[in-house]
């Protein structure tokens, strides 16, 4: 279905031709030579991806007593069926297909100082789902298995550096939660080491400063979530740029001072936790696992290459066959979950008393491990509410939509993780609102930017849509 | 079965003769007061609970299809099967009877000052399962059901003042964790509540202040879990008294000093996340609701009147009927969980560079929401291991029993929540080990008590037991 042309899609010439040439970050590599390596490598690696029938699956069937589709050696992951109980007043229950990943990987970014300058070691990578096949991925990205073996061998390059016994410095370390409405409890760990280390630069990889990251994070589809979500890990202190780097862009400068801590916000963060606490032991949130076939209950309908929803919204399961040149393994078969339609997040924010806020709610989706976590103002996939009535429909939900160009700070499409999902896209958004914005009820809080970043050390605070919008945004600061 | 006889434990004279007379902490009420109190409420409650056979629980049955007991309002909670697989060498996989209550409950301390003094309001408390009747009790434990209730209404004294809309200043508020073993992902939400208003004193409640509290820590199965929990959450800044209150007691120096965060640790926090990080990576935590009759394939047995295993450890399953004068239901019938043997736990502290270190583990139990929490150097239930070989007995148990008297800064018992569990109580020590004491593996890290304390904002840092070893320790700085 996809095949990778070797084409550089216009929003990459754009770059290469635009701001890229402007200034090099003291980088080891400019970002005309990061395009020309990465054009490169997408032509040298060849993939393929091409639907399939689940029966044409290698390995993975649909289990007789349950209907699960697991894979024969009970590893990978399985998709199951849930059944969902909340007390909200609209579609408040309600049962679905389900990703289950009972283990946790490892996303880990190695950096290192060259010439003074913070560098991280990213790859470039295709995933079977992702729209445009390669990406910029974390140094690592590994399954429980293979960290847990003794000797690095070969199936992961540079997992070494993020075992206890062999690491540098540790910058971050958490356990952060991935799409909880496809996913059943699912986190992997986040880890940024950094090393003094001469390491070797294997193909596919190269060092990017953050600066120039964060120009990539304005490209569509170029940064992969496995590096959005890292990223946004590493504290602050340490990504610069600080304030006075910034001219004279005021909305930069907002961001900026946000981030760094200064000036007032609006809630103290014992606050936002009660308040936090309030939403999670408000909202009721009854998980069920379930056998996949019971789904059926609920519209879901079980074809010989989808799974889908009779009301053709949410997502569909399907199967795909993989061929690739630079993966471990160069050929395999595998399920995948492809959502109906793209979803939006976005945040609104403003400055209030001089330090910009950001406007969060306390979101549950199915698959939650904690109830509820922070996310953007609007969080949904927008085709889901097509025919509902108005007073069900995600609040702000049309203001996002309607906001003209001139408020609008940040837009950019990001691919969510394309080991599981196909073509699964979010735009992200980020709306600075009018000063009379009328003041949200009691399930919206305004944070600053500072006070999100503060809560990333522990799990399940903020999603991980959350978290690329954070990622992204700092990509505002860096206007070259 | 167990029946008030209105007679005061040995131990409770003890106090009332001894330390109690010494200072009234500028209390609205003396500590031989309250032990008169607690005495004619003692008197004036009568309860009686007694064990029944599992088809005379009223409105509870085993659901036909899974076995489960389960209400027939599909309220309160059920006892359902959990399989369970650790990659442990020793008993790495099993299944258990679990205790399964989605539901967060409110768990609140409301606190006055009068005159200046910051008092407590406490309850005189009857659980079916206390080993003893009445204990010291929040203010308010809740259910969501009763929080949910726009109007307080007469379920629940004082629950007004822990609603959003008609609250004081929140002190605390988070969800923690309670036991892993017996209880599957269920938290409560801790919260602390100070006022200035006029509070009328319902019968069965008390003011007492920190510094009385503490001193009830120090006497068997007097202050509850519930309570314990709460205490433990309290900002230490808040509750005094400082290190200059505390006379020449250089073990009671040391719990304030580390206690405040001065003096040095040998972890920094970031240091101490990365390690919990890592052990929850690398333990293996997969849990599998199953229906309770298939618990029967792991040597668990079911009798007319308990569920218990085929080995004598672990715990019943038991049915009670309750009788009781001060509850807002004065008779019925549930089922209780009834370990077998007490629990032990045990805190080896030390001076490391002048500042006291507690010996923490990460913790992995079979209903463990986020697989692995802080908990005291020894956890267990030791008569669990009696015919387990040397290597798989927990590290430290052996060293803890063996520990002499002048090393033993605190040993006392307290209940586990009496409304879920039936005689259950745990041994609580704090042992301060040798200078030369040999350098644990890294299973255990060396934490200051400020470091423990920190991470309790956050949820599912530190098991409940833990909590009441801090909540317990800071009664070392009572000595009066």
């Amino acid at each position: 279905m996809f095949d990778s042309s070797g084409a550089i899609p216009a929003v990459l010439e754009a770059e290469r031709n635009g701001r890229a040439a402007a200034a090099t970050d003291n980088a080891v590599m400019s970002m005309t030579d990061f395009h020309s390596w990465f054009h490169a490598r997408t032509r040298a690696n060849r993939f393929q991806v091409d639907r399939i029938p689940f029966a044409d699956l290698a390995g993975w069937d649909f289990d007789p007593d349950t209907g699960n589709l697991v894979h024969d050696s009970g590893r990978f992951f399985s998709i199951e069926g849930l059944r969902v109980r909340t007390d909200r007043p609209w579609a408040g229950e309600w049962s679905q297909p389900i990703i289950v990943q009972p283990e946790i990987g490892v996303l880990g970014i190695l950096v290192k100082r060259i010439d003074g300058v913070l560098h991280c070691l990213m790859q470039a990578k295709m995933e079977p789902g992702n729209i445009n096949g390669l990406q910029i991925s974390p140094t690592v990205q590994a399954t429980r298995s293979n960290y847990m073996k003794v000797h690095g061998g070969a199936g992961t390059k540079y997992l070494e550096y993020f075992r206890p016994d062999s690491r540098g410095r540790v910058l971050f370390d958490g356990l952060q939660s991935e799409q909880g409405s496809w996913f059943l409890h699912k986190r992997n760990r986040n880890i940024v080491v950094e090393t003094e280390d001469d390491v070797p630069l294997e193909e596919d990889f190269c060092w990017l400063t953050l600066g120039q990251i964060r120009r990539l994070l304005l490209l569509d589809h170029m940064v992969n979530m496995d590096s959005r979500t890292v990223l946004a890990c590493i504290p602050p202190a340490l990504t610069g740029p600080n304030a006075q780097d910034t001219g004279d862009d005021s909305f930069t400068r907002a961001v900026l001072r946000s981030l760094s801590g200064h000036g007032r916000a609006v809630c103290d963060p014992g606050t936002i936790l009660s308040w936090l606490t309030e939403m999670r032991s408000r909202q009721e949130l009854v998980q069920r696992r379930v056998s996949l076939r019971h789904v059926a209950e609920d519209g879901w309908r079980f074809g010989v290459d989808v799974i889908d929803h009779r009301d053709g919204k949410y997502f569909d399961v399907i199967a795909v066959a993989v061929q690739a040149s630079n993966r471990e393994v160069a050929a395999w078969t595998q399920p995948l979950v492809a959502p109906k339609q793209p979803g939006l997040l976005a945040l609104l924010v403003k400055r209030i008393g001089g330090t910009l806020h950001a406007l969060v709610q306390a979101r549950s989706d199915a698959g939650m491990l904690n109830i509820a976590e922070l996310t953007a103002t609007v969080h949904c996939q927008p085709g889901n509410y097509v025919d509902v009535p108005a007073e069900h429909r995600p609040r702000y939900l049309d203001y996002a939509l309607a906001a003209p160009a001139s408020r609008v700070r940040l837009d950019v499409l990001h691919s969510e993780e394309g080991g599981r999902f196909y073509h699964a896209q979010n735009r992200y958004l980020v709306i600075e609102v009018e000063p009379d914005f009328a003041e949200p009820d009691d399930r919206y809080l305004w944070t600053t930017l500072h006070q999100l970043t503060s809560l990333l050390p522990h799990s399940n605070y903020l999603t991980v849509e959350l978290r690329s919008l954070m990622a992204s945004m700092r990509s505002l600061t860096q206007r070259l």
